[in-house]
């Protein structure tokens, strides 16, 4: 299926210029004619893709869930030790902070998306499905931690899993800001796994 | 003297008239003129105070920080029994989630400084000089509250509260987006001291 090929690499050719464009920090900022000139398409191209600023917002938005899903199997494909749950959960957290420059625009997207969001539902229901998947994915973790004997008894798996997101989320933007180093959120979130032990 | 009063009214005016159009999101895009008009000040009245964006944006940050300041006292002030560590900790991050509307307001306000502090360096200054009082104020309430018995003597107060500030805004961005109601993110803090107990 030829044709199949080509419209999938357009949609990537696409979304590439996209990112570009927001790694700038200007993605709330760009009009369809610029994305288009970033992608070396026409603006009526583009327009097969999204007919509006919205439709662009909600396209890359997809774009950026699939980059922060791959990202984090890569975190969970390259744990050392199978079996060492609060190792992967450690490096699952570690995933989700900005501490690459690929995952530092994603963190800069996501605000913008953030501010979006607030406005506009889609993206407001895009957030919350990969909200929805983080939390499942660190609340299993946590239960499996538990399991082997890793973390303690006493804690509530979806609770924890909801205080991790939250916390993460907040480092993430203390790293960007400056607040924090990448060695001292990664000591903060070894000190904070240390406390889960107890 | 009347001259200064007027001055300080003046500001505040002006600072309102900015809140009103961040309230509705668009304090990134709104333009010198428009703040002027909702101020009801000419426009080179307004350049009196601030000559161009980037000096709106820092006259604004200014306010922000004044606002939250000012909530955070009342939450400290409203806290019932005095000499109750935990509880005070828990009425301040409280006060720091956006859960009426002026804060949900100052959060909104503050993820749109947040974008601008990226870029300009003054911003991202003013931003840190919150976050360190704010990390003080909690470090001391920790600590107060390790002194009077009610939190774990195992804590590191100024962890604990690096961990508390990005907790609390992970949990506020989960309240605007709809992934928490007012009342799981109380149930969460609550869960969390609760665990700071142990």
């Amino acid at each position: 299926m030829p044709k199949q090929v080509d419209h999938e690499a357009r949609r990537r050719r696409i979304a590439e210029a996209l990112w570009r464009i927001a790694g700038g920090g200007g993605l709330e900022a760009a009009s369809l004619s610029e994305v288009a000139a970033e992608a070396g398409v026409s603006k009526g191209m583009l327009q097969h893709y999204f007919k509006n600023k919205s439709e662009m917002m909600l396209f890359a938005s997809g774009y950026l869930a699939d980059r922060i899903d791959a990202r984090i199997r890569r975190h969970f494909a390259s744990t050392p030790e199978p079996g060492t749950a609060a190792l992967t959960l450690r490096s699952l957290l570690v995933g989700l902070l900005p501490t690459e420059e690929d995952s530092r625009t994603e963190t800069l997207v996501a605000n913008a998306f953030f501010q979006r969001a607030l406005t506009q539902s889609e993206v407001a229901d895009r957030f919350r499905e990969g909200h929805d998947q983080l939390l499942e994915l660190l609340a299993n973790q946590v239960n499996a931690a538990q399991g082997s004997g890793e973390l303690s008894t006493g804690l509530e798996p979806r609770r924890e899993a909801e205080i991790l997101l939250a916390l993460t989320g907040g480092l993430g933007d203390d790293l960007l800001l400056g607040h924090h180093t990448m060695e001292t959120a990664l000591t903060t979130v070894d000190y904070y796994i240390d406390r889960l032990r107890r």
